[in-house]
């Protein structure tokens, strides 16, 4: 087997995973906590010591295996070209050369993209919107990322920012958002707004079994919980995820208008809520856009365990100049 | 001199122009009522005369020219490959095979595309968008079209209706729009809805020198009234066009976010208003924007005097496998 490593590096926790390079399946997974206290040098250091064990896990199952590089997803703003980092919060990174940091330690060429980009890149070969053209990503977890793939291949705009769709405004003198916008999507349907529009409608007296879900902490409850509680039932839980469906509906409703595309892959937690979330999306992006957009495009849910992981193999593999 | 002729159908005049292949220059352009009452075959009989015209005068100004054929703009939800407009309203064409029946009636071969996606890509070839590899293009008239280069090509989308920028919408729970979305960007920011807006605020008791430079008719305010009046320093007109900047900032901020361009070119009777519409215009994105995405991208006003025209020669090249 000729494989790429897939490393997707996330704010608490990295998976990396042995891609083979016909897309064909991923031989090994691994995770670990990415436990950024240590500072970068630690990161990089516990990243090479997960990959190297990667491969000789690798090498036990596919004997003679040989790895071609290394494809990495990492969050924050960054340069795909020169392989940097420019800035992530959660780990401390600061126009950080990760790409070059892991090439030196595994002694591999390597490719770094954006996570989001990744995870939509992934789930293109090997999952939910393999053999299209046109595919849009949203990634839904503590943020909203997104991923754009047009004609076969990752967009990234004039300077490697493109597919913030996540920070598009569906009402512009809506909730303020913390990148300085009002009203973006991320304010609404990402997983701590999720959560935070349970906790204000039960402070403003709604009934609901969330609290003691929750062990009777409000603090405690996550969208999670509230998938949860909507599948057994709850009534608020419900309302919650059918106002998430609307608020992803309105923006993925301008997306069809704007990109018309063929698939639009929902990833992450969300997930989880399955039809209660999926019937009405589809809906409401129905009611709001274009027939003949509605008409080219499934919206579906995410298949891969670790799409990142495929998708940074394959981003690797794209800048190589190689054909997957 | 070799040229294409482009042709730009709008619902009350359309445009055509003999387009140098090298994209130096127009070498003639007239223009004609559409007048749709005659029927669908009128408008291709008019269409066909004044390409004949415009063919005739190129021969006189450039002896020797010979045409490589026809690029057309037309207004609608349409099939590029097939030529054919799907629906355009104002002209009573459904399924209406608009390139075949000019190939047919000029004995040139053609191309057809969105009228919206040939006004950006004739400023991407010899207006504000050249030299620019990713470029958005938004025309502001009766309603808002908008278009998209990435990689120096139009991106059409899986069913041809990609673009749709005044269908975004910029407040979920807005203005019905006459598309049957709530809040789209059209409804607060086309010529007809400046207009609109100017009257409600008027009707709600505003002073204003509007009702005055329209003989005292509300019903005859159009933009350009608004736009006059503002230049003139009316206070109501400037907030009009304030308010405008400020619609058509959260609309763009969004684009920036998702395509980061690296320019947006603004075209339409809007760009009458100037400074007073473009400099809050720039300060509303830069303000709802990530930075990275504004710092890679100029707003610009369209520099061209018919840009349809122009884009639709390029998209017939294009179209021919030719690049300019």
């Amino acid at each position: 087997m000729r494989y790429v490593l897939g490393i997707d590096i996330g704010g608490t926790s990295f998976t990396i995973g042995s891609v083979a390079a016909d897309g064909s399946r991923a031989a090994v997974l691994l995770n670990a906590p990415t436990l950024p206290g240590g500072g970068a040098d630690d990161v990089v250091a516990r990243i090479v010591a997960l990959s190297r064990e990667v491969m000789r896990r690798t090498a036990e199952v596919e004997p003679g295996a040989t790895c071609l590089g290394v494809g990495i997803g990492a969050p924050g703003p960054l340069d795909t070209e020169r392989g940097i980092v420019h800035l992530t919060p959660n780990l401390g990174w600061v126009n950080f050369p990760l790409r070059d940091r892991i090439e030196a330690g595994l002694g591999l060429p390597a490719a770094l993209d954006n996570d989001a980009n990744c995870a939509i890149l992934g789930e293109w070969w090997m999952g939910a919107a393999r053999g299209t053209r046109h595919a849009l990503g949203i990634t839904i977890g503590t943020g909203i990322g997104g991923g754009i793939i047009l004609d076969g291949r990752l967009y990234h705009g004039a300077s490697d920012c493109a597919g913030e769709i996540g920070h598009a405004s569906i009402d512009s003198n809506g909730r303020r958002c913390k990148c300085g916008n009002d009203g973006c999507l991320e304010a609404y349907a990402s997983g701590p707004a999720i959560a935070r529009r349970a906790v204000e409608a039960i402070e403003a007296g709604a009934e609901s079994s969330l609290p003691a879900r929750a062990g009777g902490r409000l603090d405690e409850i996550t969208a999670q919980t509230v998938y949860e509680a909507a599948h057994a039932g709850d009534e608020l839980a419900r309302e919650i995820v059918g106002d998430t469906a609307r608020f992803l509906g309105s923006g993925l409703a301008n997306l069809l208008n704007i990109f018309n595309p063929e698939v639009v892959v929902v990833c992450g937690g969300v997930t989880g809520a399955g039809d209660l979330l999926f019937h009405p999306l589809r809906r409401e992006v129905a009611r709001r856009a274009f027939k003949p957009a509605v008409a080219a495009c499934r919206i579906l849910p995410g298949e891969l365990e670790a799409p990142g992981v495929h998708g940074a193999a394959l981003a690797f593999l794209h800048a190589r100049g190689a054909d997957a």
